[in-house]
């Protein structure tokens, strides 16, 4: 099996995803700097493996600091916490791993530099071992969701790719195929990036479970057809009222399996949910480069001087979605309430 | 400016739509064998251009039968009209002009089979004039659901490249703008054979009106953010009931137009409506290649062994239809009646 992320004696190694399923390539970063190109890039991505990574980029780049004064180191911690946290804007997962590192340096401080490196490196392993956690129980939960039998749709990856391990709703997936449940997904293939023909065919082929590819525009036919039971996807940050940003084309599923009857399930971590934020109108929504519409491989497909509009996340209203699958238990309507019960359980 | 279709002396030639838009190439049909093939490669795709492609394939198919023996010689020509039938199943174009050009073999073969031969060209050319026509019709009749500044969100190639020339949606948005009206369009790449990105983007540039390229999943976040004020689309096949078929991801664009309140609007001639078909059920769909979808410029995406399902349309139902736009007027709710009114008239 693969590993998406992990952690070796001063560097931090990560599977190419931008190169599947075409090459299964591992980067080896030694400086943040380079872990932090890796997240922008796109070499690693889904909301809690940003996270993990960022957690392992400030203990890596922590580790390398080189003075004997806390406050100097500090600050030097604090500008690592700053570069990472400019990688991307939407994924909650990466901001509330960066407060969970910084705490570690305000515990430790008092105790010399190289206590608090050594705490950052395992604050950054429990955040990566506690995610693989999260998944399992995740998957737990959700599995009473799908019936023996179950047609799923997905869209991008929320899998073993896109967190330390196992998956957000691909782990749902997991758990209940664990189960002994015959189970088919359906992957939209997710534009611009092809996260859903590239990674999550890549991930669930080799785990043995049946996959099939289309367009994300195919997505709503396939719902009349009625060859579809459920939607599950992950998300990148959830608002206390339970609207939901992921991937782009999320939001015009949830619209879809609602016409059409269909339940529409999020997977994800508490730490996905932002508490601070009331609705999803205040999520920021990360605009790409039009370059990843306007080519693929290289090649550009819309003639020169035609700009491309890229947002690379939607934001599904609240109303649209039938359950939140989270490690502590399925949140159903109405989730203001029940997200805040859920969050101080 | 370009010509999509275009009959020259014993040829027909088309502009090879698969290599916009990066060459401007023109294949030149000698046989109607390669018509045929032209239309199932989709060097020329679009319904109403596909009729004019097939009057054009008998014209010169029959044209290049030796026979004096008018029994043999009309054998041939249903072997013709057989051969390109079965190229594509869902737009009914084809089939509408197919059956025109044999009541011409039918209501000439008497006079002789030079006559017959002549009176195709004839048909044929008559149809490439009148699609001109009638999509300049459709315009004028259209233009008036168009305000001055409307942002409008199309999908697929509807245009001068979809027809003999000028368009039906497209036609829409020229007459409008033709009337002085502000106007920016936004196109849906259309995947898995980016119509909109590569056909759209490019006309539209040719005629100078703005157009911003999306990719199909970010549609309903575009209407979610009020960046457009109305959808409009072509069609493949419209059912008596109003029921239309039309490049896969119409139905999504329509079930979010309907979420958002945003009209969406059809722009046909009535060539594209079959009352013989009372609902969108009865419309065959084609299923392409899953290598459309699999592969990008021969390149692979998907994992070896994962299958893609690749619908090339889908069936909007009429209730999301604002409204459908052809030649003889705009036609309303119950499609039922007001369908076969104006078939009538």
């Amino acid at each position: 099996m693969f590993k998406t992320i992990e952690w070796k004696k001063d560097k931090v190694v990560l599977l190419d995803q931008t190169r599947l399923p075409e090459q299964e390539v591992y980067v080896e970063c030694r400086e943040v700097s380079e872990l932090a190109d890796c997240i922008r890039r796109l070499v690693i991505r889904g909301a809690p493996a940003i996270g993990v990574a960022a957690a392992m980029g400030i203990a890596l780049g922590a580790g390398k600091i080189k003075t004997g004064d806390v406050r100097k180191f500090r600050s030097e911690v604090e500008k690592i916490c700053t570069m990472l946290a400019a990688t991307r804007p939407t994924a909650v997962n990466l901001f509330w791993s960066i407060d969970r590192m910084k705490k570690v340096v305000d515990v430790y401080a008092g105790m010399g530099i190289e206590v608090v490196k050594e705490r950052l490196k395992k604050e950054a392993l429990k955040i990566y071992r506690e995610d693989i956690e999260i998944n399992r129980e995740m998957g737990k939960q959700g599995r009473e969701l799908i019936r023996d039998g179950a047609r799923i749709l997905t869209h991008c990856n929320a899998g073993a790719l896109a967190t330390a391990g196992y998956g957000t709703a691909l782990g749902v997936i997991r758990a209940a195929k664990g189960e002994g449940k015959k189970i088919e997904v359906f992957a939209c293939e997710t534009r611009p990036v092809l996260q859903g023909s590239r990674l999550t065919a890549w991930e669930l082929k080799k785990s043995r479970i049946k996959v099939t590819v289309l367009t994300d525009g195919a997505a709503a036919f396939l719902m009349q057809k009625k060859m579809v039971d459920l939607v599950i996807t992950g998300a990148d940050r959830i608002a206390a009222n339970g609207d939901s940003a992921n991937k782009i084309g999320t939001y015009a599923l949830a619209i879809s399996a609602g016409a059409h009857g269909i339940p529409f399930y999020i997977a994800a971590p508490l730490s996905t949910i932002d508490v601070r934020i009331r609705s999803g109108k205040e999520i920021p929504i990360e605009l790409r480069s039009g370059e990843e519409v306007t080519h693929i491989q290289g090649k550009r497909f819309v003639p020169q001087g035609i700009k491309a509009w890229n947002p690379a996340f939607d934001v599904t209203p609240a109303e649209y979605i039938t359950a939140i699958i989270t490690e502590k238990g399925i949140v159903k309507k109405p989730y203001l309430r029940n997200i805040q019960k859920i969050m101080k359980s």
